[in-house]
């Protein structure tokens, strides 16, 4: 063993109602990474091994949050306050508003600045308890500038203790070169972006805004089309401001998530159940924008859709880097239950990523990917809001230190060769 | 001088458009505890003074939490598990939940146990740049436990550097000793519990709970009338559920606030503007518990009466320790603007505590009580949420580090007499 947890509570998220339940102190014992042993039984410690005694905490899977925009330049509070003080869309976007003021800053901005001024937000997923963050391009919209956020998104995990997973969301807008042109982009996304994303491994996934304000169906499908000769994951965001068809069409070719959703009917919520594709619910938009159109909780329950939460942290719609505050508002805007709120950052949240079976749950095998918190019961996750609670973290088995306060500064390394 | 700023970009919050102005960058000499002078040149620097650059920030007058339940025993996360899984208020009350819960959880607790309880509510609000914390009482609702949680309270200054300022809500719900016998209740209070309280000095203020489901406009008088003639300021938790006239009766005892007000109607609002009553707004409590009845902004503004913003950080139906996420809820859900929102975390916050004259502003003279940001521009504190960016506080002239990365982690002294 490389690490090991005594005394540890966990909620191993596994399947059904003991998946949620607060275990017995057990002994874990992490090498190379990974969860190599749960045990009832004390480990024999040998010279070298590090320990944590979490007699104190409980420990879930470490946080994942699946649908982030978390790359990018500008800042767009003096919007905000344009808005608040009565200033409607248009004379907004006459002041060089909105998305494409985003997408102007990010292109001129250089790869080491994106990734200096994603860190703050970043620093914000992290204290909220994250280990896996998901971060879309979308604000370059040429092929140089969506490789470049990638890659910035990419160099994140050389500055922080995280797990980062890229999806390509060239078709996020249409950019200005491209006014009333939208399908001569998506033939330039399809001929030119996707193929080099691919080629260079900037992401695992590519993602579509299917909106009446964003892409249409046909556009969509010779998206997901070319995403797929090219072996890259689809997903997309869909039935946001209106039912469009876009959640089926992404089920249809598999998607890994259908995003937003609040629009989605009965249909749609079958077509995920039979494709095995998760629902994500974005609350943080939902709450930002006012929305009054509830996502279909019902009818995903009722057909066993999964449910992931995420912040869609965006300059636009969702400025916010908590995640834990992001399952309160899936609990009070959308009538979850604190266990869905965590399966939803857990387990279904690695599933939209494709990383069900190496990150999510607490079982020997999967990635050693752990939050440790000062609570006692998981629902206070989506129950409080603010409290600096997490004691540490750990990715592929190394320890960070948390914001809690006692924080585990540091952990007990046993005497012997000092590994 | 005990400390300079140098460098400092400050929004003073005087009243007046320029006092929601960044300034250019000035010096800032403190001196026992006070902001001695504000320059536009450098000061002699000598030997033992402190020095922060304060080049790459903003400062604001440190944010001010002017309503507040931080102190408590008990955790309610089952009774909000219990909801979201569909249990009527009657089946949580028949388990033991509501607020009687915290009631007996808080009762059952010593006094050191509610400041360790407390702590890490505490390390919220600091995290997100308060120097100043009300906190009430009224989990105890007898002599002997208001008593302990005022003094638990104060202790808190113990532990961080914070101030605190203590009010005295033994008028917040029935306790079962007195159940259906509320004035009798109320006797006890004004002859047993606000004497001893002013003698001891250990609150500031006087509050009611007045509503239907609290104590009614009779009650509340008596509360009041009592409180003056111990020379104790009064403020009420007034027109949250109905319009019952709590607020007007406020204002008729020049109460420091009226909290909450969704119900206030025109002759309310004009009863505060005549008073110079502050109207402190809840949003994490209308959030919480998803009521649609907006506070009269409009009509606050048109008959200028301050707004403040506090979280009302309580186990019951505001669990909320961020003040910034307030500060975001007050602008998305009651159309706050940005500049409304930071007064009403800072200048009325403070004249929502009878502070108005030593806090909340930037200006020489007054309390050394600042907050270091790592933002450009004072509307991000409303805009974006969970990202760190506190780089420091300073409470009473002292300094503190924040949990901004990068943070002032130390500040220069000069060489010298290491003062
Ligand atoms: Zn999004
Ligand atoms: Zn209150």
């Amino acid at each position: 063993m490389d690490l090991i947890l005594s005394h540890a509570k966990i909620v191993t998220m596994q399947p059904g109602d003991a998946g949620y339940q607060v275990s017995e102190p057990v002994y874990i014992g992490i090498k190379d990474g990974k969860i190599d042993t749960i045990s009832d039984q004390p480990f024999a410690i040998t010279a070298g091994i590090q320990e944590i005694n979490c007699a104190e905490m409980l420990i879930t899977p470490g946080l994942i949050d699946c649908h982030t925009h978390l790359i990018y330049a500008g800042n767009r509070s003096h919007e905000f306050e344009m808005r608040q003080k009565g200033a409607s869309y248009q004379e907004i976007a006459q002041q060089g508003g909105g998305i494409l003021s985003t997408v102007t800053s990010t292109r001129h901005a250089s790869e080491e600045e994106l990734v200096v001024l994603a860190l703050p937000r970043l620093d914000g997923l992290i204290q909220s308890g994250v280990t896996t963050a998901e971060i879309k391009s979308g604000y370059g919209l040429t092929l140089s500038d969506e490789l470049k956020m990638l890659s910035a998104a990419k160099k994140l995990a050389d500055h922080r203790q995280i797990n980062i997973e890229t999806t390509l969301l060239a078709a996020h807008a249409i950019p200005p070169e491209y006014k009333n042109k939208a399908d001569a982009y998506i033939d330039y996304i399809c001929d030119e972006i996707i193929p080099a994303v691919a080629e260079q491994q900037l992401a695992s996934a590519v993602d579509v805004f299917c909106e009446s304000i964003g892409f249409n169906l046909n556009q969509t499908e010779k998206v997901y089309q070319c995403a797929q000769r090219h072996h890259l994951a689809v997903k997309g965001h869909t039935e946001q401001l209106s039912n469009l068809g876009g959640t089926a069409l992404t089920a249809q070719y598999q998607g890994l998530s259908a995003d937003h959703i609040e629009y989605l009917d009965k249909t749609g919520v079958q077509a995920l159940s039979e494709s095995g594709t998760v629902a994500t619910l974005l609350p943080g938009a939902f709450y930002f924008l006012k929305e009054t159109q509830q996502p279909p909780v019902e009818l995903l329950r009722k057909y066993q859709v999964p449910m992931a939460i995420a912040t869609d942290c965006n300059p636009g719609t969702s400025p916010f880097s908590d995640l834990t505050l992001m399952m309160n508002m899936a609990c009070t805007q959308f009538g979850l239950t604190p266990e869905e709120a965590l399966r939803g950052v857990t387990c279904h949240a690695a599933k939209a990523l494709g990383l069900q079976d190496t990150k999510g749950r607490i079982i020997s095998g999967m990635d050693a990917d752990l939050t440790l918190w000062n609570i006692s019961h998981p629902a206070n996750l989506s129950y409080e809001t603010g409290i600096p609670r997490v004691a540490g973290r750990i990715v592929s088995g190394n320890f960070s230190a948390g914001n809690a306060s006692p924080s585990l500064s540091s952990i007990s390394t046993t005497s012997g060769d000092g590994k």
